[in-house]
């Protein structure tokens, strides 16, 4: 097992980070792993935001509800941007309609995440901790007000990293058994009776976020997050027709 | 720099492999890694399905055009599913509902892009090469049924991987000065003329695909495909419907 796979084996979300910044070699180092991410047909349709303005970043903790987007030494949100290459298509005198589709949309989406979790591999090499604030769709309006996001872009995922100043447990994972199928998607009779084992090992994981506490079992917290749904998250679809994209006439 | 950095920024995407089957040592450190991913608020709402029936592998070449994914040594469809958790909600008596929402298709599908990432990362970290897949998005009603893909899954994206057979040259891509903006996205007013450099080191790289033809300029290639949409493609959020989904009732 060599150093790349060993420190995936190993991911924790950290979140909480000391003060300080980080080098700039080590951002320039992680830009240039971000640029050579893969991207879809070359287009290369995601782009990063790095939040520095300490005022901004207060507000995105906020929206997020997370006091250390506001600290880490660093904040990144992943966008998808296809607003530069409408920009381009434009100039060259091409019809730009096909620009604003979904699938140039989820092509972009694809880019970004596939940047983020290249860059959170990376500073994870180097031993420093991240966490991925899928918490800014809580208010993905307000987020491209902040960032001043055009047309044709839009918020994936935030990753706020720095140096670590904690050390959580390894949280158990379902059995791959349960997730990778062969051939065609295995359907269940009775996942309860499945998920029996992940359920008692979950319950002797000590969460850091609450150390006296007991988590919950992983069926018991699938019920109690489907049963307090966020009306504003879903309103992710309005959102990006919203910023410019044409969702699908039959609908 | 270390070793997870130093593979990271020679990313190389493969579409030539050699013949003969991967170790289930290295599949089973693979699907390890998939595991420990990162997961939006640990749901866990992606799953892979691992195609090794040679008629499935024909079937799904076809839907790419891409003869590799009949023939690599591994092929996975990384896809969204939310099929399992919402069986857990209802057997726990859970209002199910908003199981069917956008905010969870979103979670399932960066859920499942950065398992591939991480895929992608370990296995090129063991010397071994693969490529990306988004071309199965050209037929996902045809992937659904070739996986027998039920509601509440989705296809995101494939990965055929082996053991490499080329070394094609880094393609070229643009300066992250272009793609990484601070505090608020930056607005250019003549993409052309910023896009100049890169359009003319485009033009030095040989693509293997083509060994014999210079690639067009960045800029040429995004009119050409821009001018060139897929119909078929654009289906996309049809398609997710079709799947179970509940696109948001004030669209």
């Amino acid at each position: 097992m060599n150093q790349t796979i060993a420190t995936q084996k190993l991911h924790r979300t950290i979140r909480a980070f000391k003060e300080g910044s980080l080098s700039e070699d080590i951002i320039k180092e992680l830009l240039e792993v971000a640029r050579r991410t893969a991207t879809s047909t070359g287009l290369q349709s995601a782009s990063i935001i790095r939040v520095k303005d300490q005022k901004k970043r207060n507000e995105l903790a906020k929206v997020s509800g997370q006091p250390y987007v506001a600290s880490s030494a660093e904040l990144w949100i992943f966008i998808v941007d296809t607003y530069r290459n409408q920009r381009i298509a434009e100039q060259k005198g091409v019809n730009t309609d096909a620009g604003r589709d979904m699938d140039r949309f989820f092509q972009g989406f694809s880019d970004g995440a596939f940047m983020a979790q290249n860059v959170l591999n990376a500073l994870e090499s180097l031993e420093l901790g991240g966490v991925y604030l899928g918490s800014l769709h809580n208010d993905d309006r307000r987020v491209i007000e902040i960032l001043e996001l055009p047309e044709l872009t839009f918020p994936i995922i935030g990753l706020a990293f720095g140096e670590k100043d904690q050390s959580p447990q390894l949280k158990p994972k379902m059995d791959m058994s349960l997730r990778c199928f062969e051939d065609v998607y295995k359907i269940e009779e009775d996942y309860l009776e499945i998920f029996k084992d992940y359920d008692e090992e979950m319950q002797t994981y000590y969460d850091l976020r609450d150390a006296n506490n007991r988590v919950d079992s992983f069926t018991n917290q699938i019920a109690t997050q489907y049963a307090n749904p966020s009306a504003k998250r879903n309103e992710i679809l309005d959102i990006i027709l919203e910023q410019g994209y044409t969702l699908n006439p039959r609908l």
